[in-house]
């Protein structure tokens, strides 16, 4: 049974995760090094350990659980790898990131080659607050010692041996969500454009009021996460094109979320939604920055 | 008040328009020059009056409501610009296609530059055999006479009278319904191919039930519909690009309808509702016809 968990980083996700794991009985412990005071703050709050260095992670941790934005997921992983070269543990690597299955290979055969073990992971649902709103979804031929995390708080689902199952529901499953938020951003900033917003927003409110209620109670929180969807929406795209289907919709994706990433709203922190805008001021700053962009 | 109302051409959507004026006192023309044996069909049933040529269409129409796949749009308009040419009348051309709004300007001067009338209009809800299903929504400085089809059983909405909003409500309008049909169809088949297409259902009948009810709901008979949404999804992404926003997410949508009409479902007809698949077939036929087609 695992004793100690480590998790990178400490985030908005992984310190929900940590805490739950904490409160559950299990040391969490974690290494911050360049990490945001943000992240700091996070990890003080959620009594997540933090120790000096990698190796020192690696040695004292059963598991570590890699759970950040996934242009990082990568870079992560080789330091992981960096610091198993020089310290012998039976330690397993867990990547949660939304990533696509071949990136999820290309980072198990990381871990692996220099004598760690891998698990193909991936989180559905928000960080696990609410118990049984949120699951952790595993493949692999080493899962064993992840699935035991079931005793602790989190429910892990086996998907099978093979590693780029867990990576692969988590695209498909992420393309409806964040791939309808964006093309309902899309759309409703054209519409704007186009001087149809009101009409546009009655017509829905009488012919598509559930999808609606969806932009109206969705949208205005996605700024402050469109940073780190671009890197997701590509990861889709790749895993799509991967299997001959086409990379467009999710290229089309990441490219509205890299256009609300350069308005000011981007900046808010998912915890100030005091601070969040309503749908209509969303719109029309997406509508006046699209303007001044396309000069 | 118009007495006549030519409709191009009494397709699916067509006919029921033109049965409604029909039923409500108006006498409902067209010209059938090198339609199909269908369209022929239903213009019969809905007691449409088939004329010779396009010069007698236009001299005994009052108003002409061109309603057809949008590719067809721009040279329906020309053809009647042809006999405009030949003709003097006070006729007003309604185009009701799903058209970018630039379109829609370029088909507006091919008919006013011989002397006709144009109004922008657009189509949003199903064919109108429901009172209350389906709006006409209608912009331009001459929309005066097709507004008066309100008293002969349409839903028609003035939104003012620049060419090209009427249309820019249909494209934002579509972008979401088919546009999300079409993201949906596309994650689906990624997940059959991907081998993980049942815990994804699983996970959405848990934690996305409204979206997956609206997939097992529409996405059987969309194949029918697939060829003509390929032209519709370029004209969306032709308006979104007008206003400076990305075209990709629009054009992956025509990339998915084209994969769509390659598969022998797209032979179907709407009313073959008996012979529609069931999702999960209409799944495993794209992610294998998907297969085949990338060897």
């Amino acid at each position: 049974m695992p004793r100690t968990v480590g998790i990178l980083s400490p985030g908005d996700m992984g310190h929900t995760v940590g805490d739950v794991l904490r409160q559950n009985g299990l040391r969490v412990v974690t290494c911050l090094e360049g990490r945001s005071p943000r992240t700091r703050e996070l990890a003080r709050k959620a009594g997540i350990v933090n120790l000096p260095t990698y190796q020192t992670l690696i040695t004292e941790a059963d598991l570590i659980l890699s759970i950040m934005v996934p242009a990082q997921a990568t870079s992560a992983a080789e330091t992981v790898a960096e610091a198993l070269q020089k310290v012998d543990t039976d330690m397993t690597y867990v990547d949660c990131n939304a990533i696509a299955p071949q990136t999820a290979h290309r980072i198990g055969e990381t871990i692996t080659s220099v004598g760690g073990n891998f698990v193909d992971a991936s989180i559905i649902g928000p960080p696990p607050r609410t118990p049984g709103a949120t699951r952790f979804y595993a493949s692999g031929p080493e899962i064993t010692s992840f699935l035991e995390l079931k005793e602790y708080g989190l429910d892990v689902r086996p998907l099978g041996d093979e590693i780029g199952l867990a990576s692969a529901i988590k695209m498909c499953y992420a393309s409806l969500t964040k791939g309808l938020t964006a093309l309902c951003t899309e759309l409703l900033t054209a519409a704007e454009l186009l001087g149809v917003s009101e009409a546009l927003a009655e017509e829905f409110q009488l012919s598509q009021s559930v999808l609606y209620e969806r932009m109206e109670r969705g949208l205005p929180g996605m700024p402050t996460k469109a940073r780190r969807w671009i890197g997701e929406m590509e990861e889709i795209s790749d895993t799509f094109a991967d299997v001959g289907l086409t990379p467009n919709i999710l290229t089309g994706a990441a490219d509205m979320y890299r256009l609300v990433s350069s308005t000011h709203l981007a900046d808010l922190s998912p915890e100030a939604r005091d601070q969040f805008p309503t749908l209509r001021e969303l719109i029309t700053t997406l509508a006046e920055h699209n303007s001044k962009k396309n000069g």
